[in-house]
């Protein structure tokens, strides 16, 4: 792509002075509107070291309200506790929220780029990366961000002259990085692998725009130029009331079975019971600190009706774990914050460090089950769910993950006794509200949610259980049983 | 992508029985839906030789009904005429019309990776195919489209069986060509090519299904539950009323005057006219014949305001020409087989052979003009249309045609001037009528959709030139003068 790229002519000084007066205050009219409207516009900064990236950037956001934009550096790695989350965690948790800019100095480009060049990573691992890249960026488009992406490019010879100026400037030497002077010494290489990166990921719904670097003013005036035209067709699509399309499914997906028939009848004796707990409870314990030793994250999520014993289910599995490596999240319904950014963004800051276990009482899921029958997003939001929750598990599994998702079944006249019960019984009192009637009032529109949940989402690396909780002894058992297979699993299999 | 792929566990033949009866049948309800709907469905084809296409192809089209599917054999360039046209001709005049399935038996990626594969293109040019590609593919989708894409895999051991056995068979030895000996010899480089075209046409919106081809019932399971898994998010994408985004601009632009600030006082005197005229008629008919010997194609887009002196212009510019080497295409309403299609396919298929010129006479740009005003199109149809276009010309100027856009530009009072002459006089009536009235009606939303068709298709590869034609002799010369100063330019070029 670079290979192929015309330069553009640079303008004079009079024209690029004129041109650069009137793209300042467009781009300061446009920091209005994506305010009103609540777009989030993220704006990725790669290019060659000593492109003048800092510099350009230093002079964009001077016409931009302080309160509006935030800028994140992302060249190295900053905080080494990153490492020990997906490769796209340290970027996903720093996306901007509705109604501002963000820029990033750096991005998984350079991440990817540099593991590539330095043999850290597998030509396999590096065609994943590029695969999740690309499935992030279209995920950030398609719930509604801009994402505007910039290349700014030099020669080998002009990157040499300036590495060379700042290193005979006393009070610029410690600009010049080892990184950059093998970048240098290796351009030829580099941008190879470069061009290869842009191409790959060079989507129509985030493409790439090559900023000539010879001067800080006129690359200024480029990136201002696209930003504003950038974001006056964000704008206009949301004017538009753009709907992203439904993907084709490229998941391999497993057949699920519908809830209506799955048997209830399912259950296991008192004393049976205790016994099978305290062995399976002691069975983990031990493979907890196996994969705490082998660095494995696992991940479980619950799902299910009001009242069917998650939250017992939970402390079963909860009490055989090392309150060191694990941690319980109650999901409930998104905070301000939260509600401004991608649905997944508050269970991608949840997510465990490898090694550790983290258990979601509601999930993700939330998105395809109360949200969509609430109308809490549109239709579409919620259809287009399926396919980004597999793309999300898959990012897990593909990390190492045991992903394990539960849905706690009960009937319908099970439901009933237990809410009657808790009403009847004082101290359960506080578990039962008007808001679990209403839900139950609507028990069949959220079965056939469920149903088709579980039929879309069923993928082979990370398949539903189901737990029968009528007996919801049977279903601790079961759970436990299913936790320990699935560790066991991946412990032989790394 | 290949090398990555997980091939599927093939269930026993029992399984496979149930699950193809199921889908057969499935698969048949969903050719009445997509005939309801008007879907388009193109499925491609492409893989290894001898993997099987041709019998699992065989095997899906028993279950549909002959009316509703069309086969297009695509694997060698069985027309050499179709040499002459701009690379992605043979596969754009050959998609499917609303509600009718096509299948393309090899495509595109076979004459790609061929033509790489022998070092009859360069990685450059390869480069430019793949983003023509991806255009091509994402643009049927943006209409309507549904593309499903399958890639029929098998080992180079298989691939070799298979190749004896075919000739050992007196019957079936004509089906081995060069072409498959040839690929089962360089089994790994072609694989390597292969993986990377795979990696490089995988689009979220027609992303590729690998095809386990160990044998045909199989084959056909897999390629029958993927399609009626597809075909049902099309439809679903149908029900939702998806509108796709508008893209962010990647064209470099030129800028250009809003009709209103350009001054229509130019004129020539009668006699310096004609004598201009002749010279200039001569020049290009030289030029005519240059450009039919070192076959380049020009195309001419005429639009301009009724009675802004189209026709005599383009009679002109035409008089010029051997009339063996051009064509001039009235463009009217479209027909009822081109609605049903893209709307760019009725162009596609005008496009001039190479050394030929094809004139239009009205464009591709009602899209943004009668279209958009009299509502024959979505907002979003048109609004796409701009980068759809400018992505149209793109194919024509690396295909190496020299593109002349004119616009013929009279003001408001010239334009009555002119009806009530056509009016009050005998032979000139028919060229006026009802409708040429009711548009002068709405001068004001058209001229607001011309001024912002010319700044957003005005790109440095395909610019507008206005021709004022308050003076129909000035403009005249002024479209002759430009034409012959575009051709000269892309001889010297060349």
């Amino acid at each position: 792509m670079l290979r192929e790229w015309a330069k553009p002519d640079r303008p004079d000084d009079d024209e690029i002075k004129a041109r650069l007066d009137v793209a300042r205050a467009e781009l300061a009219k446009r920091q209005t509107k994506i305010k009103e409207c609540g777009l989030p516009v993220l704006v990725v900064m790669d290019g060659w070291g000593a492109a003048g990236k800092g510099n350009t950037l230093g002079r964009v956001i001077k016409n931009l309200d302080p309160r509006f934009f935030k800028v994140e550096t992302l060249k190295g790695k900053s905080d080494p506790e990153e490492d020990r989350f997906p490769f796209l965690y340290r970027y996903f948790v720093r996306i901007p929220a509705a109604g501002k800019f963000m820029f990033f100095d750096g991005s998984w480009m350079g991440e990817v780029t540099s593991e590539l060049l330095s043999g850290k990573t597998s030509e396999k691992e590096y065609q994943n990366r590029l695969t999740s890249i690309r499935r992030f960026e279209r995920q950030l488009n398609d719930n509604g961000y801009l994402v505007v992406k910039f290349f700014f490019h030099i020669s080998a010879k002009e990157q040499k002259k300036r590495l060379d100026a700042l290193e005979e400037d006393k009070s610029a030497k410690w600009r010049v990085t080892s990184k950059d002077r093998w970048q240098n010494k290796h351009y030829k290489k580099c941008f190879d692998v470069f061009d290869d990166y842009l191409a790959s990921t060079n989507q129509f719904v985030a493409p790439w725009y090559f900023i000539d670097s010879k001067d800080s003013r006129w690359a200024e005036l480029q990136m201002t130029e696209i930003m504003v035209d950038s974001i006056d067709t964000a704008l206009a699509n949301l004017d538009n009331k753009v709907k992203p399309q439904l993907l084709q499914n490229v998941f391999p997906m497993k057949k699920a079975k519908k809830l209506a028939e799955i048997p209830l009848d399912k259950s296991i004796a008192p004393d049976k019971y205790k016994k099978e707990l305290d062995k399976l409870q002691k069975r983990l314990a031990d493979l907890h600190n196996e994969l705490y030793r082998r660095k494995i994250p696992v991940v479980i999520a619950y799902e299910g009706w009001d009242a069917a014993g998650k939250g017992g289910n939970i402390k079963r599995v909860a009490a055989a774990l090392d309150p060191r490596g694990y941690e319980v999240h109650p999901i409930a319904s998104p905070e301000p914050a939260e509600k401004a950014r991608h649905y997944l963004w508050r269970f991608w800051r949840r997510l465990p460090k490898d090694g550790h276990i983290a258990i979601f009482d509601r999930t993700w899921y939330g998105r395809v089950m109360v949200e969509r029958i609430e109308g809490f997003c549109t239709e579409n939001d919620w259809q287009r769910a399926y396919n980004e929750i597999n793309e999300f598990e898959k990012e897990l599994t593909d990390w190492g993950a045991v992903v394990i998702k539960f849905w706690v079944q009960i009937d319908k006249d099970t439901q009933l006794a237990r809410f009657t019960d808790r009403q009847n019984t004082p101290e359960k009192q506080w578990k039962i509200t008007d808001e679990d009637w209403r839900n139950r009032e609507k028990w069949d529109q959220y079965e056939e949610a469920i149903d088709e949940m579980i039929a879309k989402t069923n993928t082979s690396f990370a398949p539903w259980y189901v737990l029968e909780s009528n007996d919801k002894y049977y279903a601790r058992i079961k759970a436990l049983k299913i936790v320990i297979k699935r560790i066991e699993e991946a412990l032989a299999a790394k």
